[in-house]
């Protein structure tokens, strides 16, 4: 995968330039935002640049001509895709900041979220007040201000292209996906408190219905969709994209659902049953309700959301996850949406490249550890 | 002020329209998320609107052509200006949303803010889980949404400009204020902790700088600006609004402040002696620890941010304030900076009706009483 690691480069050293033109607005306040510039770099170096690279092979895909390093003035033909999958890289920065403030999640691929650094400010600095209001406020403030920069930075990229019929396209799916992620993390956080009011039947509807808006479209589709649009796809290729994105997205979250339970926190970077002590609703938990006797239901949802879970405790819940099946039920509904997604490719107008790259990044997504 | 009402009337509008366009990508997805198209069209209607006062302004300054009824083909004309004012009032919208949660300010206008009213549909409908932090993840996201709404409402305006240049600099403007009124907020916030470990000798500094970036420049020069530049103002038109716009901004925020501390709860829709519960470090405040002797500034310090203070505590800290002459001294301050932007007006290269229109604004502004 040269063409994958070349574009992490380019899109490491887009977000570089970019965050230093605007932080030096910051820097000609005071150097009391001196963090604010600090920890944007920090939340947006590294990170596995999903959202970035699906962004390029949509480009890709539909015809982008890839970074051929013999080509002259090469930097000018990728400046909007790597604008565009930068952009994307700050939006989903800003996202975190909020989601951990929400999730009152403390730690983020394996160091403090952003209101807790914020929070270590107040306290290294002997402030008044409380530290962990400080924290929360600032990353508020934080999220806001990377969530703006995101939007310049796919604009500068729009600006570049020569077709406006393109950048609008561009630009119309990144707005929707904003406002679906937004409604999606909603839904999410509806539903860990909701539940207790909802059927049991819908359930399992409800918990794909998240899946959906806060991922599946957010983290594949749509960043395929843009890559494409900037590229001059087609309404066919297009079609292709979401029809392999769509699915390919629901195996992704499916994926991250299991790595939230059963996830070695060496590797994924958070606490070892994560997703048990936030009380997340996923289509995991809502298979296991289904399976589970009345007994053990009960103890599921007396135990989930309680953010003082003990180890033991955490070990319990995945093994009665585990045994009812629904983990098995898990894996096989991943392999099938992988395979729905792969079985678009053989068909899809887009490039040859391309339709391997897509595959075997379907591949690295649906098995991945972090 | 015909102009000026039209205008409210014609802003209203185009945000309920704009809204329903962009609420029915949340019904598309479920019922669940009545709630944020609710909210948003609470948190949207009526307010001052000053900012879209002064985005209206900007461009009838330089050569708008207003709102004659007999123009043909009238709505076109000022739709792209009409967009930006709205885009101003939906993106304060979002700051609101988001600086009550961090504030911890459960009024708005009177009315419970975004935090409140999600803890109370928690409330309401039975749910698991704590109300309140319910009620931050939403509004949280609220404001998310808001965010990137304005954004996309001020493109839709541009998009209709026939200048790219004119739209490039309105844009550039908004961008630039996005971030300045950031970082604005931050240190605002900062100066509510941070003044412990500073020096006194600092603190009027510390505190005209908060209202330069959080205030002056996003609440009325940057409006003023991008107003002027959607009717494509000259460079010598942009310094004129800029002359004019940060010295009214500053005194803007100086009455402001003056209402915070002092302001009839029954006008502002506030608690009254707000800001001394949340502990603003105003330039209010700044002065009258000038002022001040040792002991009653030491109590000063004491009870302010204390969330608890009880009336009479209140009203202990108005008189101390007031006795002081830092009140007065702030009244002169308002009175030399309304002077110092009227005076600016006589010679500015402005349409006459723009001159006497941006001169009444300014009395209203620094006049006001909530």
């Amino acid at each position: 995968m040269a063409h994958g690691s070349r574009l992490v480069d380019l899109v490491q050293a887009r977000i570089e330039e970019f965050l230093s033109e605007r932080t030096s607005i910051l820097r000609s306040i005071g150097p009391d935002l001196d963090s604010l510039d600090e920890f944007s770099r920090r939340f947006l170096s590294g990170g596995k640049r999903f959202r970035a690279r699906f962004c390029y092979w949509g480009w890709e895909a539909v015809g982008g001509r890839g970074f051929d390093p013999f080509e002259s003035e090469a930097g000018r033909d990728w400046f909007p895709v790597v604008s565009a999958a930068s952009a994307l890289e700050l939006f989903h920065a800003a996202a975190l900041v909020h989601d951990d403030i929400i999730d009152n999640s403390d730690t983020r691929r394996g160091a403090p979220a952003a209101h807790k650094l914020f929070e270590q400010l107040h306290a290294d600095s002997g402030w008044a007040g409380s530290p962990a209001d400080f924290g929360r406020a600032s990353a508020i403030l934080l999220g806001d201000l990377l969530l703006g920069w995101s939007d310049e930075l796919l604009d500068e990229g729009l600006q570049a292209l020569p077709d406006r019929q393109d950048a609008r396209a561009a630009r119309a799916e990144f707005m929707r996906m904003r406002t679906e992620v937004t409604a999606g993390q909603y839904l999410d956080i509806l539903e860990e408190r909701a539940w207790v009011v909802q059927s049991d039947a819908d359930q399992r509807t409800r918990a794909e219905r998240v899946i959906v808006y806060k991922a599946a479209k957010y983290s594949v589709e749509s960043p395929l969709v843009i890559g494409g649009a900037i590229a001059g796809a087609s309404s066919a290729q297009v079609a292709a994209l979401r029809a392999f994105g769509l699915p390919l997205g629901i195996a992704f979250q499916l994926r991250d659902d299991l790595l939230g339970v059963y996830g070695d926190p060496e590797v994924t970077g958070k606490p070892s049953g994560d997703d048990l002590r936030e009380g997340k609703r996923t289509l995991l938990v809502a298979i296991a309700r289904e399976r589970l006797a009345a007994g053990p239901r009960r103890l599921l949802d007396e135990l989930l959301g309680d953010a003082d879970l003990d180890a033991e405790q955490v070990r319990m819940l995945q093994r009665t996850i585990s045994d009812c099946g629904a983990v098995d039920e898990i894996e096989r509904l991943i392999a099938e949406h992988v395979a729905r997604a792969t079985a678009v490719l053989a068909d899809a107008p887009i490039s040859r490249d391309a339709r391997a790259e897509l595959g075997s990044l379907a591949r690295a997504v649906s098995r991945r550890t972090s």
